[in-house]
């Protein structure tokens, strides 16, 4: 199996970094904003990602773990075939005036191309977040940053 | 083993990404500015981080393979004890309109928090690799984008 890995610090507190990977209107602000769904464990989250009107992708998850200021886990029940049975997770903590995200996006079959894609678009993607803690405004799709042909 | 991925699309020429990663003054115009060396395979590169005249990072990586617009492989030989001999490997193509880089930072032992920081980190410094061949400017370190307390 491989993993994407990734961290970022954030200046924002830890619960209003928490909370923008927690709940679907959280989520929608700095990954993509067709963001839809639960706010529970065991509940399930719709993300659909488009381009002037053009679908790309469409990914459903279900939430496995919510620790409150601490830890998000999903789980791809339907998305690319690379992507179903993966889990993503994001571990929060302190450290000095930083909220760190460490960020995992687990159980890649194979490290195929769209693997190393995927790799550098959650870097956007969590730099996003970043901004959304200290500017209160990140870069969900369909506003986020393109990195190369396949968006 | 554990290794780092990612991908970029970059519309400049496969000529000009090549240029850009296969010698010191390339490189000093999207990863840092204090770059210098060889541009041969077998020769050494060395690579200096620093933030206000604070010494970041120093990094000596021996050119293990440099193919003209296809392919560019470092070995870390000095650096953090993380990297010291880990390969850092640019395979080039084209697609479309794009030059398509295929980054691998290969040969982790261990899937450590710097590891977590280094691959966002080399997504940042890509994107700044894409930017200067766009636009003819890169973001080379002391100027490259903070991802957090580690830089």
């Amino acid at each position: 199996m491989f993993d994407i890995l990734h961290r970022v610090g954030i200046k924002a507190s830890i619960g209003e970094v928490y909370n923008a990977l927690a709940t679907p209107k959280g989520i929608a602000r700095w990954w993509t904003e067709e963001t839809t769904g639960d706010n529970r464990a065991g509940g399930m989250i719709k993300f659909r990602f488009s381009d002037n009107g053009r679908e790309l992708g469409v990914f459903d998850m279900k939430i496995l773990e919510l620790h409150t200021d601490t830890r998000v886990v999903w789980e791809v029940i339907r998305g690319p075939a690379e992507w179903v049975g993966t889990k993503i997770r994001f571990d929060l903590r302190r450290e000095g005036e930083f909220t760190i995200v460490l960020f995992k996006h687990e159980g890649w079959k194979e490290p195929v191309e769209f693997m190393y894609h995927c790799s550098t678009k959650w870097a956007i993607f969590l730099m996003s977040l970043k901004a959304l803690g200290e500017t209160g405004k990140g870069q969900p799709s369909p506003h986020d940053v393109r990195i190369g042909d396949w968006h």
